[in-house]
């Protein structure tokens, strides 16, 4: 049996905790918080970010002690908010065990540094890229937490490590894929926020399903053209971290990106989408990243341009369209 | 002004029909059945198929005679349905000017031949590939009539063809994009119905985005690599026509495949969901023409593989969904 340390026991890290003991894993869940880690060590569930489970198998423990939480764990999984991630890894640099594998499960990109995921905890745990994996497909939380059927995606420079970290979180009801795309991986996480963004916006704007396949289309081969000149293949891309993950979000009216384009697209401003939808988006900043990528990578944006438009200038959902009809008729 | 002829007023051919006269064409209807041209030519509207129209604009006329239909039409628009269009097209044989264009807005593969649109088409009307077109996207029929934004991809051997038609379809509210991958554009358009059956099935056995997700990427994964197999491009299935038009018929609860899928997830029998559905979904008879595709290219197809056991054996939603995640982890 494999010791798993989970860091950051927010909805994601919670419910991957429990795949994980469901597979047989003895999980140590640890948290900043101690009256989270208090609920989950005491009575079993995690009420403040996963309510949505009753009781959580006997096989995941919890722990406020960072040098507890990861002695003697072989897989090190970090789920914290893509933003803190750097901060909150210093505390673990030289606790790991030397070969532990080292799991992902962030999705963003560090502002200021405009670094990826996979790149923050290998500089800040001063870990191999052979003992990394990143670990993304549609997976919302509430639905991988109630034991929905679901696939994943678990992507690592060395295929040992992601058959490893497959293995470690394959059950009944979650199949993982593995793939050597870390850089593609990565980049259908961070960057699809923007084509949510853009999917909320058209339905707040009261347009239907033909608007918003065309949006998720139109992202999807702006995301896949950045990708190739990145380095990363087109097929992660085509794949359950990309369009998997990009159908998944657009669907779920619930995440942050979708209410707050959802409120742009009924004609709120920036100031008042931003207070109704408690707090700006993550696609807001992700923006100005596909943005800067295309440019630097030369790499055509019309779809995020728009939006940047839409988020510096009050562009219209309509009018954002219309930046996108622009222009003469061209191969897609 | 370019005379248009659209062969079949149903509910795509009449929408399809607006949005070219809204781009300046003078259009005028074919079908076979008089209360429909009557209704068209001296009410304006196709209250049987298309009640969403209050009134077709004025440059939509209607007729029930061949040879009026297609005299002096530059283009003629073909949205018969697909197991009815060679005994359609009989009739038109001869009648079309010389150097007239003809554009398939049909989906699906011709039972017993098994044939793709542009095939029937160009063999029964004669013609050179050069001067065929496919339109197809994420258009439901509805949407594009009610003039929502949308998108599409006229496709043809012949790219200025493709350019032609798609300059004659191109409105404020509708874009059309080029490509030279016809055989991409109909696999696409045809083959998705499959996904879509399964995606109902999904539905209606209660599971949501995750597992619906799941199925899409899986789906668009297995026709890409028949696709690619068959000699189409794979960012074709990629694009508008292929993952585009695949979410917008998974996410539309109102088509045959969906209903007849998710009959078939709430536990009913074939039989049972036939007389719910009221008829087979076009999805049925697809999935059989898939693996059937899948051992002719040799490529695997474990979708549709597991949609025939559930056609064939009643297997459940839950037995259809192990089947896709039985088997060693793998690379997706």
């Amino acid at each position: 049996m494999t010791k798993v340390a989970v860091l950051g026991a927010g909805a994601w890290g919670t419910a991957f905790g429990q795949v994980m003991a469901d597979a047989g894993n003895q999980v140590c869940m640890w948290d900043i918080q101690p009256e989270v880690v208090e609920d989950i060590g005491n009575n079993h569930r995690n009420i403040a970010r996963l309510p949505v489970v009753d009781r959580l198998p006997d096989g995941v423990t919890a722990t406020a002690d960072r040098a507890q939480a990861v002695a003697g764990a072989g897989i090190v999984v970090v789920a914290i908010a893509a933003q803190h991630a750097r901060e909150a890894l210093e505390g673990f640099r030289g606790l790991l065990e030397e070969d532990a594998l080292v799991v992902s499960l962030m999705k963003g990109i560090e502002r200021g540094s405009g670094k990826r995921m996979d790149q923050v905890v290998c500089e800040t745990l001063d870990l191999d890229q052979a003992r990394f994996a990143a670990v993304s497909g549609p997976n919302l939380s509430k639905e991988v937490a109630t034991r929905q059927p679901g696939a994943t995606v678990v992507a690592s420079p060395d295929e040992a490590t992601a058959m490893t970290v497959a293995q470690a979180c394959t059950t009944c009801y979650f199949k993982a894929f593995v793939s050597t795309d870390v850089v593609g991986l990565e980049m259908c996480g961070s960057l699809k926020n923007v084509t949510a963004l853009a999917v909320g916006m058209s339905r707040g704007a009261g347009y239907g399903e033909n608007t918003a396949a065309m949006i998720q289309a139109r992202g999807l081969a702006e995301l896949t053209a950045l990708g190739e000149a990145a380095g990363a293949q087109p097929k992660t891309f085509a794949g359950l971290a990309g369009v998997g993950d990009l159908v998944a979000t657009c669907a779920s009216p619930l995440s942050r990106n979708y209410t707050f384009g959802f409120n742009l697209g009924q004609g709120r401003s920036i100031e008042e989408a931003t207070r109704v939808s408690k707090g700006v988006a993550e696609g807001v900043p992700t923006t100005d990243a596909v943005v800067g990528l295309g440019r630097q990578l030369g790499v055509s944006t019309p779809l995020a341009t728009a939006m940047s438009h839409v988020l510096k200038e009050g562009l219209s959902c309509r009018g954002m369209i219309e930046e996108l009809f622009g222009g003469p008729i061209t191969e897609e």
